[in-house]
């Protein structure tokens, strides 16, 4: 009698953190939870200026309230494209990155087939894969990121895939950057195995330490699905983000996407299109000063940390995004009693192990995940001195 | 070593009308071709006030630029529903028409399964059907809609859907209604052998003539999908539109929702639900006037018809949406013919057998679908001298 298709039956409940915290929590509880923009780097004047020019302009208005181009409005698609030196023809314009990666997966991934995944994962692309999927490979993620030998292990034992996740920059939640190395090495075993890699980049723009280790590896190979999106530099709200593709990918993606919603918004991308397009340096000037903030919280949180419990959390300094990825150092500590307890005490984080790709191997079941991005250097000392409370109160 | 899916493997390139038809016409020929808003009737001035009260209201910009919910905005839901006529839990806010038929096909089409259309169909369904299924039951329609008996009689004789399409009001191309009495036997059959209406109405507020044949039997109904959107009024630009789904259908629709791209954008769910709400009748007074202008120019296009073409074709005089749907009553003339000759003399519409969704049954073959929302009288007028013309060169 239900009627529901395989797909949608096939579709997990909205699990984890989320459900579990608003349970919990204090209603003034200080919130380190999802990788949100800083309000204040929004740019809300430059917004206003640039909408109004639009709806001031009779032509421009109009056009951006019929119907336009599948892959996206051409002038985004050029200012996308010399960012990232590659042809226009490779941008197609997406309703921001889990779009990016939903037609991705739906594009290159068989039903059932499996899928290497990041360990510790981003839940949200766990949650997009189940459109095609369930299978997965775990693959530990190092110092230096994805553990590509691991994968070409399990691939030269037999093992095959569609398609392997990471997070190349800023990993969510485990912090790490893929160095330039492996991302040679994760696209020359694609090549040689025949499968696809999806990289999912929102957080790229929001380096403040450290070396960019490139993304030309990827866009010189025929294998790699880039994801991106303006959602961590000029909102969430906006609903836009890009792909680059490689050629052959671009008409099946434009297909699928066509059909699902016809185009992204016009409207929105005129008004992005005309934003990043206002001045030579205005999107870099941006991001340059939204990296200078994170940097800032980012230091204050893990120096609060440093200062208030110390020796209890194993730290790296981020070298940009929007999260610290912090290691429990002692074993006897109950993780999910710690977390309860700091909820009580009104501060909330991600605990580990909602972020574990193989549930089994527990990787990150004594890490937390602190999202330090929407919150102000004073909410960041006062959510770690309610930490330490948590733990006297242990 | 392509690499792509099944599902992508399966969906077929563009085709009809527009390929064909950019290759012969001339550059200033007139377009009677989409199903587009007249501009003079996008409220311009009212989007920029609107948008500019949203970013001079510090909060609610901010708002605007994060994530929100992934069943929309609740105030825009509001309205809707108030409109509607349901509960609010029942809307699900869409990125536009084509998004809400695509959600609704994944949700209850099984792949492969077949799903009963309109014949002649909007292709466009057609086209987004193929996310599930190739497989269709072509169902005549008739001067009052689809052809519910015809229906129930292969129902009867064994035959199972998934689904039933339909476009419920001034359908595309057919220009007909579905009847009262019509819209409560498909209903009724519906729950009869559990399958799903998916009724689309884009132009459900275009009316400027006749009866409305009423929704509140699908929305009665907990086998009924409708599907709506702003496109047709606001402008298909926003991709903005609305599902109103039975109780049980909310949550399997936004857990696939949620994963294709999150939710609907935020800043522009804020302009339209500004828009709207910003008098008691703002939205009454733009549709009303919008259809007056439609009547405006559907009844010069059949008068110029008449005048200039007298007995040519099978009109009736449309009483809403924007498009004139006519027969040829020359068994001798060739359609394809005819066309070519249009096109030439600097006239484009849509020819009838790139609505067929039986090619075998070639229902409507002999039909031209002209569309006039986007075309001033003096245009549509000119157009008809044109095909005037086409006729006597032939």
């Amino acid at each position: 009698m239900s009627g529901l298709s395989e797909l949608a039956r096939g579709l997990s409940a909205p699990r984890g953190f989320v459900v579990a915290s608003q349970a919990v929590s204090a209603p003034d509880a200080i919130r380190l939870v999802g990788g949100i923009p800083a309000p204040e780097v929004l740019p809300v004047e430059a917004i206003a200026r640039a909408s109004a020019a639009l709806w001031q302009d009779p032509a421009a208005a109009v056009a951006s309230l019929q119907y336009s181009a599948p892959h996206g409005s051409p002038g985004l698609r050029n200012w996308i494209a010399e960012r990232e030196d590659v042809h226009p023809d490779r941008i197609v314009i997406t309703n921001g990155g889990m779009h990016g990666l939903t037609l991705a997966v739906l594009t290159v991934v068989e039903r059932g087939a499996t899928v290497a995944v990041d360990d510790p994962v981003f839940p949200g692309f766990l949650w997009a894969l189940e459109v095609a999927t369930d299978r997965i490979l775990p693959v530990p993620l190092e110092s230096d990121g994805f553990d590509v030998e691991h994968l070409a292990r399990r691939l030269a034992a037999g093992e095959r895939i569609a398609a392997a996740y990471t997070v190349p920059d800023f990993h969510n939640p485990g912090q790490v950057c893929l160095s330039a190395a492996k991302r040679q090495a994760l696209v020359e075993l694609a090549d040689r195995y025949g499968f696809h890699v999806i990289a999912d980049d929102p957080y790229r723009e929001l380096r403040f330490a450290g070396k960019d280790q490139g993304v030309g590896v990827f866009h010189d190979s025929d294998r790699v699905i880039h994801v991106n999106t303006f959602t961590k530099t000029l909102g969430p709200g906006w609903r836009v983000g890009w792909m680059v593709l490689p050629e052959r990918l671009v008409e099946p993606v434009i297909r699928l996407r066509n059909r699902l919603d016809v185009h992204t918004g016009a409207v929105t991308q005129a008004i992005v299109e005309r934003l990043v397009t206002a001045g030579d340096h205005w999107f870099d000037q941006l991001v340059a000063a939204a990296a200078a903030l994170y940097r800032e919280r980012a230091g204050v949180l893990a120096g609060a940390l440093h200062e208030r419990l110390p020796g209890v959390f194993d730290i790296r300094a981020p070298e940009g995004g929007l999260f610290l990825w912090v290691r429990l150092t002692d074993a006897r500590l109950d993780p999910a009693d710690l977390f309860r307890r700091a909820a009580a005490s009104g501060v909330l984080y991600q605990p580990g192990e909602f972020f574990a790709a193989d549930p089994r191997r527990r990787s990150s079941d004594r890490h937390l995940r602190f999202a330090y991005s929407d919150r102000t250097p004073g909410e960041l000392r006062e959510a770690v001195r309610r930490l330490a409370v948590a733990f006297t109160s242990g």
